[in-house]
Parts: structure tokens; C-alpha cells; sequence
């Protein structure tokens, strides 16, 4: 499981505060305890508040790779920033972009602008895309599973190997009643998405999304968890401070026959992802 | 989900106990409490300790009906035993008979035995049907499945409604290595089994069993519930005094859409099913 830690992030207020008074300790702090609590990468997000996106990422993707070589994830709506993003980071590291959607209303060819940006960042670069396209989040399962098809044909015409594809089949929060786009239907799409290449392209989700604002965050984000890492889910943007969580990610790997069962594969699976 | 609890069995020192001193206040509090707990069935095994296995069985379901009128499960591998059950059981009630293969080596018949006697039980019986034959618990999915779908073409043959039947397909224990059976197979097989009838017939596990002699035995039950819940699991013989356990039940109802989410869902979850 690609566990991409999702707390550098100036939504949440430390970050917030940190990039506001160029305060990088706190920065590098989240960056290794997020690597040693079993994060593969890190996602970067400078969030809303800072005037200067572009500079920002930059600042934080320095700060970051001043203390540790774990990969970055750059996540930004605006591929500018992204771009800012790729001239300061390692790729040598390994670099996720963070994300593209098929086609934007406004933008009929961002998927190959990312593309392009990935592929000019070299082979370690991957890119993760959403199955949404110019008519927004498709109301429905079929939809997103017909997106991430032409995502991955798409990719597979312009020579990038699927395999540097992060599908993301978009969670919503629960709170939000929405008949057409249940998780259960999510998982629908996870399970004939898992099928559209063979080996199989990544998938990942935002799943802190999914518990956004309800009563029992971290119960309701292990059980989806574990519901879509059975449906072909290898990666996800989490909190992995989240020991629970982690925990439930060791035993699903256990469960799904990608560890041998020991009576210590909770340590030894923490042991191997840090 | 229907969660037929497990606590009433021989194998519980304290059940064994209470079954040698004829102690009925230790069956009483464990038929209630279990219950309140959110049993929606009690099964009830007399363990392999008693000599009297018929009366045995009738004296624990004679208790327990002195207390609670919650459904009861019969739950033997002597045919003798179930029978005796049937006579003094509630059957008003609702009655669960577990469980029956399609087919023993000594006994080809004793799928239609057992079919006989719970239509003999009314319409409230219900059978337990176990994916294995005369040559034992298979050792792939495909022939799980081939079994299951030979189980519900029986019963259809005979008149008796695919809806009383309760699949079982056969959790074995993780810690005990078999590469052919792994969780992740039984998983492949639920999401076949499931269609197998419209409506879907029932399915059950021994949930408990999978992490019998392991470390970490709730969560590997949590885990594997969630998962196997999502493939159209529908009732599990489990601990139902495990509230971990209970939580995910309802945390994984929610997300597959049979509970609308409420910031008390755990609360409704447990307040509806009690």
C-alpha cells in the first residue's frame, strides 16, 4: 500500500501559521514523523491562504528536502503550480503530480499538459488523474469507470506507461447525501477499474474526504479502506498518524494474501514501510 | 446484517461449566445479554464434552426459551442432535439449523435430510448449507461456488425457498497456511455466490474461526467482515459482545448504503438492532 501522508497541507492551521512566518522546523517536523509513521510520500498542498502559491510550493518542497528523500506528491488545482513545484523537487526521489482531470471545461487538453509535465520530469514521475472531465464528477458509476478507460487509452497513446497512473474514482463525504455516488458505488468502480490494464493501474483516494465533517472519522475511513483495498485500492492520501488506520492496512495486505500472516505482522509490516 | 452470536457453545469453559452443573442462570445471562448486545439469533452447541448430546441440547434451549424469545441456531454436525433441538424448540420464533454439506461420503443424502427437517420446522426454519461434498471442503473458489450454486439449485428442486438458506462458504483459519483457501479466495467466492439467486440467498460465515489461535482477533475479524459484508456477506456467527466489531457492522451497512449516515449512526445502528 502507497501511504501518501496527507498533513502538509496549509489547510490545517500549523501549516498555515508555518508558511505564513516562513517557520520551516514545523514543516520538516511533519515531514519526517510522517515518514517514519509509514508514509511512501508526502503530499504537499500550500492550501488557500498563501498570496504567493507558486513560491510557497517551492518553499515547502525546499524545507522538505532539506531533512528527508522521501517522494513528494504536489497537490495544486493550478498546474502552474505544480510546475513551480517540479523545478525545485528531487525527481530522483520519485514525484507524484497531484492531479489532472481528463478535460476541464476551460482546458480541453490539461490531461496532456500533465502528461507532458510528467514526462518531462523524468521516468520517476507519476501522475495521478481523476475520473472527471469537462461535465465535472460523473454522477455515476459507469461514468467513471468509462473516464478512467479513456485515461488509461490516453495515456497509452502518448507512450506513457499506465503503470505512472494513479487513478482517483473520487470520494465524496457521506455527510453529503448523494444517491448516485454512494461509496458503495465508488467501490463498484474500483472493482471493474482494477481490470483496465493488466498489471493493473494504481488507484488511489482522498479518503480523510470521505469522513469530512462526521462523528467518527477514523472508524469510517478504515472501513472504506479496507472495503476498496480488496477492489484493487494500492494507494491512498491518508492521515497516517492514524495508528488504527495503519493498522488496518497491515491486516487488510495480511488478508489479501500480499503478507504472510505472523503473529508479530503488525510490526512487520511497520517496519517495512518506514 | 443478521449476527447470530456465538457465546452459547460447549467449547467456553464457563459454558461447559454451567452444561455439567445444569447452572441454567449462566446460559440465561449469556441468551440476554447477548441479545441486548444485538444478536438478531443465539446459536447453541452442546460442545463435544457432554455424554447426553440430545439432551444436552434440549436443556439449553429449554433454558434459554424460559428467558428470551430471541431466534435460536442449532448448531451441530450430528443430525441426532438438531433433531432433538427441533422438538423442543420455539420454532414461532424463527429457528436457524447449522448446518448441513451438500453431500457426506457415508451420507449422500443428508443435504435432502436436512431440507426435510426444516421444512418439518415450519416456515420459520432456516438451513445453514455448508460449500463442501463428499470430498470435503474444496480447495479453490471456482468449486466453492460450484457447490453453493448446486445447494440453491437443490433446495429450488425441492420446493424450498432459496431465501431460507443460509451459504456458508467457509472461513479457515489465517494462521494455518493453505494457499489455495486463502481469505482473499473466500472473498472471490462471496462475490459470485451472491448472484446466485435473485433475491440473493443468504450468506453466513463462522467468523470467528478465521482468527482462531492469532494475535490480534478482533481485528482481523473487523478487517475481514467489512470486506467480505461489501461482497453481499449478510449474517456472520460471531462475538457479538465485541462493540469494535458491532461498530464496523454498522459503519459498513452505512457505506454500502442500507443505513443513511446520521452523526449518531452507531447509536440507531445498535438502538434497531437490540
Amino acid at each position: 500500500m502507497i501511504l501518501i501522508a496527507e498533513r502538509i497541507n496549509g489547510m490545517f492551521t500549523d501549516v498555515k501559521r508555518a508558511i505564513a512566518e516562513k517557520d520551516k522546523k514545523v514543516i520538516q517536523e511533519l515531514a519526517n514523523r510522517q515518514t517514519q509513521a509509514g508514509a511512501a510520500c508526502l503530499d504537499v498542498n500550500v492550501g488557500t491562504a498563501a498570496a504567493d502559491q507558486e513560491g510557497t510550493m517551492q518553499w515547502l518542497i525546499e524545507s522538505i528536502q532539506e531533512t528527508c528523500s522521501t517522494p513528494l506528491c504536489l497537490d495544486s488545482q493550478k498546474p502552474d503550480v505544480i510546475a513551480a513545484g517540479l523545478k525545485v523537487v528531487n525527481t530522483d526521489n520519485g514525484v507524484l503530480l497531484n492531479s489532472t482531470p481528463l478535460n476541464k471545461k476551460s482546458d480541453e487538453d490539461v490531461f496532456d499538459k500533465y502528461i507532458e509535465m510528467a514526462e518531462h520530469a523524468g521516468p520517476k514521475a507519476n501522475l495521478i488523474a481523476l475520473t472527471m472531465d469537462k461535465n465535472g464528477v460523473p454522477q455515476d458509476t459507469d461514468n467513471r469507470v468509462a473516464i478512467a478507460a479513456e485515461i488509461v487509452s490516453k495515456a497509452i497513446e502518448k507512450g506513457f506507461d499506465p503503470q505512472r497512473l494513479f487513478i482517483d474514482p473520487i470520494v465524496l463525504p457521506v455527510k453529503v447525501p448523494n444517491a448516485q455516488v454512494q461509496p458503495c458505488n465508488i467501490l463498484a468502480a474500483m472493482e471493474q477499474i482494477q481490470y483496465l490494464a493488466d498489471p493493473a493501474p494504481h488507484m488511489t483516494v482522498g479518503l480523510s474526504n470521505l469522513s469530512q465533517g462526521t462523528s467518527e472519522r477514523s472508524l469510517i475511513n478504515r472501513v472504506f479502506l479496507a472495503m476498496a483495498m480488496s477492489r484493487g485500492l494500492d494507494s491512498a492520501i491518508a492521515d497516517v498518524f492514524d495508528t488504527d488506520l495503519v493498522n488496518v492496512v497491515a491486516t487488510t495486505e495480511m488478508l489479501m494474501n500480499k503478507q504472510i500472516y505472523s503473529d508479530s505482522f503488525l510490526k512487520v509490516y511497520a517496519s517495512t514501510n518506514r
